[in-house]
């Protein structure tokens, strides 16, 4: 086949994907029911199978966690690369540390989740504990952000992941993270228990492959020695090392630990007992957590692994196992689905935040309508829409984001566990000096660690959350004040303002005598009200012509001919609006233009009508004060 | 700067660039009249200062014509380029065929100017000569199709001769070829004459440098001499030509002769005398392509230059004479300058033609509005909008389309022809006979090429054309009757049809007692019509409550309640509305709408505000037969 024959066949390929999209847009319902499906009603939302067993909430809500695994002992040695071989072992201390940190942040959270049963985030904790809006909306805004920044990396790992193993595909990371963005749009406008059966088994799968490598490493280790000849020294204090140095590694590896709200906030969604489920799902997600990060930081130690740009340091450490072969695969498979997974779980976290938030009036009330399939759509679509912006901007290498979104989260931790504080010196029930103790000791350490980042990372980037997140914060404080103040211009007492009679003059607006003129003529003379046709000529022949038709229609009503003078028929329609509203005396409450539409029998035979009615009803909306009736002429061909 | 604070800055510019075109789409009116100018009153379109002086018509009309001289003699001999040395002078007789073809056409297109003084487009003479609308419509759209060909090719190739003079714009073709479209787009928006005084210059220029060039060929030979030891063997005839490939060859040749009929096009732009400055405008146009053809063909020759697909001939050319200094700078970029131009004649044409097929019906009728500058904005931009496809489509490599548009060329010369040779059959008016054997000659040749190529080029991409003509035309009579039978049945006698009284029974649409309920239910109260209240409530509770406080704001009309179990209001108004269309005898003539809708203070305050009103009025006006009012509420604040 020739060149350009190939290339014609492209053209008419794009032509027809736009007269695709044209048609599914005009056709939108039932394409809505393909992809998303049937409607659900109100009462389904609290039946028990859109609610998740807490087996299967495990996967779903703590991919973010526990995808971290992979990078965070990385991420924290990295920051002493350059202090040599006699470093390499402080990755097991940093561990350990990060593991120790996990452990309160966990007992921590299910005091939170004690507290509040349904649904206990950082921000209805500093909501409930805090009288100023603040600290809440601090919370939450801090959340939000990182819930964005959370799909963006996540994905993008996804898609970086596949492209080191298939280099084919590399060219188009962009292109398939979007496609993937996409993807969990979809799955999530379905729903959410439905989405967890399709994604809980591939999570198992990626913690089994973790779990394997671990018990594959002491298998070798029982082998060949639990020192080999690539294990560096232990215990020497390299020269070079600063307090700063090890703030720096300690931070970077914290990075691991974000996404441990997930669970918090989103208690409601477990299947009853929800308080216990969540509870186990948190011990069992911590232990898990824990034994992974131990375990390779661990045998990395063992086998001297080094970081390396080019290749993860759990990439090296499954090559050293098992090679190039089958398992490597199954390893960089199960790694693309978690991460997408964790991106999923966040299509969870945000829209059901943001929904809590937009009721108390802080963000756009839309975000609190539910769509057909009960998911909160306009959160779905936001999240994806900001997270799309940001790998379209990296193009879809955004892991110098990673360390960024940490402080957001250790901030709303902070504030979080600072409110539960609050909370237990004033409820005082049960043992509630224990529960003080174990958020106290979780509020100093979260506060310690986001300065520490906020500090060491300022100038990788953290002064941007530093500016942004204060203006999310103003932004809501105006969102809720216009709210606030529309209701009152709008309340009325029913006793005293009741519905009043109006002066209303119609408008018709005519374009010749013809049988739509006379059904809006019609419609106009039928309401009662005072009614004048009005007529937009462009030359003197057609306004005579206009006349002497109207005279010969047997004159319905009064009959007000403009000349337009730039072709334009807003332009004297405008000025007879102005003179009408300085009618001396007789000024009508109401100015009601009529105006015709034409509606064909086929949605494409639009593009043959000049649609100067839906013109004229967006500027006359925007700029005067009229109200704008259609009358519809159906086409019978 | 680290990596990603850059990357930061870049999504807040993506962010903020984003909300700029949000906010210059809110305020669109006042962007046109910064890009497009003032608007012009109606009859600014008879001024003579719209109107072109002849000479500044040239390069305006001429640009598509005259810029073919750079590839013309090339595409013909590039065909022949298989058989060798011995084959390079058939550049001689190849070149003079086309020169004598290029005296027949201007000819016989001096006799539709003749014929018709108000514009003899191929389209109005086969209009004014075949009873059948089939030949117009075939010429119509085969110059359409063509003229959306010429913009892509014309620009493709002028980004890619400033691509080849400077490699590092290369990988930015596409995007500078659709900026060149833009560029167009606003320079025809802004109206005909200025545009013309903005390129006359720079196409004189291109001229005079082609000029310069043979000039500087003819120096050089009278220096070296006319036959140089370079110059290949003349008059033989080589192994394997056969009469298909000297077809072919000519017919490539003839690519260069696209352009002719647009001087007859556009008569109507002319200033007075309108039919003898068109005729001027043919004859000086014809003799500059003639001798520059001729020219070009003759040292080329001489020089023995060989085609190269890195470096066109008239290139290889220029190099030879004038080394790769300023002269050879001037070139390229007058080149480019004349290529845009070539493209810009065709956006005076492609509107105009589009016009006056959609006043007879043919096309759709948005087509013949005037812009605010008079310009035909749709035509443009749809000329635009295809063009860029194309562009996109081709990634800017568009020569193979070259030979693809003649075909459409010489169809349309030979219904133009045809039917003059109809006219002067019937007028007989002075001297008919020689006219009638000039366009007998024009018609039977056209009608030859334009077989030749369709044969010679079939499948390299001619049976696309062959495909798209006929169905453009069989879309164009659909059309057509859509409109005649749409006038038909709007069609009523002033006498007997008059407005009649309806019965009509309005329906608001509340969500609580507030002010600007109290508005829209004092309007529907106040025209006098029935009028039924009605409130959608998602559970019990609410809709008591609204029932309740109905009773106490006085019951101003009949409260009708409907409950929804999908959240949506659109299901139980949908429900509501079928129900009364089956009311028993009472059933009302028209069932009318009303709904109220927030006008906030600043625009950006709709996001805050659920727009139900929009959404709802678009699905109800698409799926029933209702009459739609909204009365708009401006919050104060």
């Amino acid at each position: 086949m020739h060149y350009h024959t190939f290339k014609m066949l492209e053209v008419i390929f794009i032509l027809l994907a736009l007269f695709a999209m044209w048609y599914a847009f005009s056709n939108f319902s039932s394409f809505k029911r393909i992809f998303i499906g049937r409607p659900m009603r109100n009462k389904e939302l609290n039946a028990q199978h859109t609610k998740l067993f807490w087996i299967l909430a495990l996967p779903i809500l703590s991919a973010d966690l526990y995808s971290s695994v992979a990078y965070g002992p990385e991420a924290g040695i990295t920051e002493l690369l350059s202090l040599g071989e006699s470093a390499k072992w402080l990755i097991l201390p940093i561990t350990f540390s990060t593991v120790f940190l996990l452990a309160i942040l966990i007992l921590s959270y299910i005091m939170g989740v004690i507290a509040y049963p349904n649904g206990g985030g950082a921000y209805a904790i500093a909501k409930d504990n805090f009288k100023s809006p603040y600290p809440s909306l601090v919370a939450s805004s801090a959340l939000l952000v990182d819930y964005i920044l959370t799909v963006a990396v996540s994905v993008s790992a996804a898609v970086e992941a596949v492209s080191s193993a298939y280099p084919v595909v590399a060219p188009y990371e962009t292109l398939l993270a979007i496609l993937c963005v996409f993807l969990l749009v979809v799955i999530n406008l379905r729903g959410v228990a439905e989405s967890a059966v399709v994604f809980a088994y591939p999570t198992f799968f990626f913690m089994a492959c973790m779990l394997f490598i671990i018990i594959t490493g002491f298998t070798n280790e029982f082998h060949d020695g639990f020192v080999q000849n690539t294990t560096p020294p232990f215990g020497t204090f390299p020269q070079g090392l600063t307090t700063l140095l090890i703030l720096k590694a300690f931070s970077s590896a914290c990075s691991a630990l974000t996404g441990i709200e997930t669970i918090s906030n989103a208690v409601p969604i477990f299947r009853e007992p929800k308080q216990r489920s969540a509870i186990k799902t948190y011990i069992a997600l911590g232990i898990l957590t824990a034994v992974t990060l131990s375990g390779f930081a661990y045998h990395l130690y063992v086998k001297g692994v080094a970081p390396d740009p080019q290749n993860t340091m759990l990439s090296q450490l499954a090559e050293g196992y098992f090679g190039h072969g089958l398992v490597y695969q199954l390893i960089i498979w199960s790694t693309f689905i978690v991460l997408i997974l964790a991106a999923n779980s966040t299509f969870t976290g945000f829209p059901q935040l943001s929904a809590i938030v937009a009721a108390d009036g802080y963000l756009p009330r839309a975000l609190t309508n539910r769509g057909d399939r009960l998911g909160y759509s306009n959160g779905i679509l936001s999240l994806a829409g900001l997270a799309s912006i940001l790998i379209i901007a990296f193009r879809a290498h955004t892991n110098a984001l990673i360390p960024l979104y940490a402080i957001g989260v250790f901030l709303s931790f902070t504030v979080a566990q600072f409110g539960l504080l609050r909370r237990w010196k004033r409820v005082k029930d049960k043992s509630w000096q224990a529960k003080f103790a174990i958020n106290l000791i979780g509020t100093v350490i979260s506060a310690v660690v986001a300065v520490i980042f906020a500090v060491t990372k300022f100038t990788s980037g953290a002064w941007v959350v530093l500016i942004v997140l204060p203006l999310i914060v103003l932004f809501s404080c105006l969102i809720k004040k216009h709210y606030v103040e529309v209701a009152n211009s709008l309340r009325i007492d029913p006793k005293v303002t009741r519905p009043e009679q109006h002066h209303i003059v119609s408008i018709v607006l005519v374009s010749g005598i013809h049988r739509v003129v006379n059904n809006t003529v019609s419609f106009a003379k039928s309401l009662g009200s005072e009614v004048i046709a009005v007529y937009v000529g462009f030359d003197d022949e057609s306004i005579e012509r206009m006349e002497h038709k109207w005279e010969e229609w047997g004159e319905p009503c009064r009959l007000v001919v403009l000349r337009s003078s730039y072709r334009s028929i807003l332009e004297p329609i405008t000025r007879f609006i102005n003179a009408m509203e300085k009618w001396e005396g007789g000024k009508p409450d109401h100015i009601h233009i009529v105006v015709p539409q034409f509606i064909p029998k086929k949605w494409w035979h639009n593009i043959l009508h000049n649609q100067n009615a839906l013109l004229l009803r967006a500027w006359l909306f925007r700029h005067k004060d009229v109200i704008i009736t259609t009358v519809p002429y159906h086409l019978e061909k």
